[in-house]
């Protein structure tokens, strides 16, 4: 995702430094003409920091040592990653303690979302610092909303908006496997899906990959789908909510863990409900 | 449903004979041009008889001593009404000991998307039978998707669907309920929902009725909604197909049931997910 | 079940007749005194009919064309299977118009038990009838509880107690799961459970069994569970009861059935939950 | 748990030094013959340290600085309370780093089991140090399981067997609701769960309770349940086994927490069942 969202800033006329973790990586956006530099540190040079690590330890070993922050001070943070609200709120204090603005920004919209330069953007934090991130949401997003001063709001709709994706992959999974028992073309359920009932690219999306089998290569791997499930259960136990449904679904997530789905698409959700109802086939993946 | 879909019947310059239950209903199609008769066996007096009525009860009733079927031998029955698949297979027996042509063809839609005449419609039987209704399919619906000769397999397309819508809903009660508990206004996560992750009328609708806590007058009651459940969950068990969302929704569903829901409409499955996270508030209904 | 509970019988000094669909169980039960009759109705020759048999449909049969009542004017029907609460009542009201007094008395125990004479027996029904039956049951059963004047009272007693066996068996499956994973020897946990936390016949019987993996040949068949939790949904759904439990039950039953497990015991409900987590191993059976 | 469990050891002649948070618990142990001292190192001073905290961070602020551990080199430490198993073995691996050897020892059983000195012991850490406690389980317990080398697998068992206990309440209270539903008195069915089906004290306790709703003062507090099938999901979650009943309980349980059910006692999950029917009643609490 990262590569897409430079791109996009270097596009608008940004000043763009750049470390990634791996060079290829680094070596294209220089291509797109930023500044690749060799240390995060050195990346922080500029007014603000944009940063996209997958999940909360990466975000909490950036500012470890606190060197990070120290080189920041009075700058800007812009953290795009799905974390857990709980970290989101954790890192905002670190940051508050160094004089760092920090602002929490996830975003929906997969990577060919962010090359077009359309995602969503869910911002929060203080909002005469959000107003100056504007200019870069608007060069990486078609819209941004703002949730308000705490940046763990920003996440918890993140979180909440996956575990509505998922919920929709589970639908499909359990409709086709029905639909397939009792003999219907499984791309032709897609295609009723898709245009009958919920004509939207999560849908259309996944009712094909489902129905095709097609789980690799993964657009989203599945373990990273149960780490945002897990963040969802564990946002709601925070506030004593029952969430029934992302229960079951990080059953269903651990169950596609358990029999090697690791590696595969999230919507091998719908392998999963396809091996309880005893359904052999042509699979294939 | 019946009502704006005779009309556009009427309208595309088929000559129709309505027979309605309820006098109002009947009065309001001879405004638009219908023949108002005054028993089903006069209905049947054309080529084909469309039926739209609320369960398996009501379809097996309408042709219980036979008489119906008698009238309309060669004639061809279609039935738009959601029922089991089982019900259909048996309708579809005791109309061919008859000579009467049957063909399912449930409807996606809502009374509005009828009245455009823009339903989907799934089809199945004989297939030159289903092409003979083609023309009165064009007249209601925007596209018509053939399933196959088993009248029963259009059900069971509708029921899987009909599950789908009941999941969305569910998926948006627990995510709304989870931002809500965390401070975040449903309207603002009811836009997200609808612009960022699904821009789809049923997530649109069903996003804005439960940030309202807009339950009544209900679009479509949840009694209803819970025997669709029942229709899936019985289609699955049929099949040996488990399917462990459509009975979490089934329990939602009888809680709300239970707790004085019947006829609110079946996005209160969200005031279900709100009560349980035990948060109280100004409800709107 | 219907041969130790005749044999019980006729050890008690009653004279007994028997009709049985399959001639060797027939026979058995000539051997141990009772007298083998050509049709159910010589089988009500007697003051009381006790039935045993193995569902709705089979008891509903069994009375279809009225002959049976007819003999049995003023006698008593004593139905000792698991029915639903629905064909319970309506049983009952076949037998008041033919002047036949019904009795509901659904047992607990398996086949050793009853052959023991220790069945725990419910009964439903008149009082006075019910009273009448006493040395019957006092035959069969080490204890009689009343339930009412309602058959169907009995009956929902019944099918609450078979899910709560059915929920213990999950329970220990899944948690059998669990340590298997965490590398502990399954025999040694089923000592545990037995002795540790519930020191009673049915949690001493199924964790050897999910233990061991011995779901063959099946104490109870996994089938009839099915059907069991069928009709506790059932009862639930008609009171608008949720039952979370019973419909996560309905799921897993489904699961084995889809994949090959119809004739298991239904501890094999611990299989499905071991094959969820991936888990391989020496399977018994 | 304590009180009585260091009572057994007195009486079983040891020499017992108690330090208690409360200065209440420590003076009713001086009363039964123990030594009360002024901080944790004191009582360290004998050869064997056994502790019964509340949860992991309780269990790790004991040790947090060092200074206990360094007090003990050599000696053994008895960790008895519920803990997860990956912190579990952590403290085995700060004990190590020490030279102290670190048994951990969960128990099955209430308060009045442990002043009896039956309580089930579940043993694990090296067999030598295990066999030398021995005589501290004899005077606590009725009998000792050994699990293993690895600490944590003694914490999975009893992890497991508190899901166990939870899953018998959630079954007793569905079973209950439903049979209230149908008019059958509460305390007749809970006589009929205790010697009918499951005549064994957890069930025996708990269908009393609810069949009374007797939800306080809490002889296990909710709250404390939650922690508990907490352990038991992130256990499974650890070892990817789903454990589709543990989730349904935590959300059980978290409905009750947010419908202020927090401190009562866990068997409240029955009155989340029957608030889901919708049931009122004369609730006695």
């Amino acid at each position: 995702m990262g590569v897409p969202m430079a791109t996009r800033l270097v596009e608008a006329g940004h000043d763009v430094r750049v470390w990634a973790r791996r060079p290829a990586v680094a070596e294209s956006l220089r291509e797109q003409g930023a500044t690749v530099v060799a240390a995060p540190d050195d990346a922080f040079a500029g007014d603000v920091l944009v940063t996209m690590l997958p999940d909360d330890e990466a975000a909490m070993a950036l500012i470890a040592d606190g060197a990070l922050l120290r080189v920041g001070t009075g700058k800007i943070h812009v953290n795009m990653a799905t974390l857990s609200s709980g970290c989101s709120r954790e890192l905002a204090n670190l940051h508050a303690v160094q004089g760092v603005h920090y602002v929490s920004a996830p975003v929906f919209g997969r990577s060919e979302v962010a090359a077009a330069g359309k995602l969503a953007i869910l911002a929060a934090g203080d909002p005469d610092i959000v107003r100056r991130c504007q200019p870069l949401f608007d060069a990486m997003g078609r819209r941004t909303w703002y949730l308000g001063g705490d940046p763990g709001l920003a996440n918890i709709v993140k979180i909440g908006g996956n575990f509505m994706v998922a919920s929709a992959i589970e639908a499909i999974g359990e409709a086709m496997a029905l639909v397939r028992a009792a003999g219907i073309p499984a791309d032709l359920f897609a295609d009723i899906i898709s245009n009958a009932l919920f004509d939207t690219p999560v849908y259309r999306a996944y009712a094909a990959l489902i129905a095709e089998e097609r789980f690799t290569p993964p657009g989203f791997r599945l373990e990273l789908g149960l780490k945002d499930l897990r963040l969802a259960l564990e946002a709601g136990d925070e506030r004593a909510v029952p969430l029934p449904l992302a229960s079951l679904l990080r059953d269903s997530f651990l169950e596609a863990m358990a029999t090697g789905g690791a590696d595969l698409d999230w919507s091998a959700l719908g392998l999963v409900a396809r091996r309880r109802a005893g359904l052999e086939g042509p699979f294939v993946q």
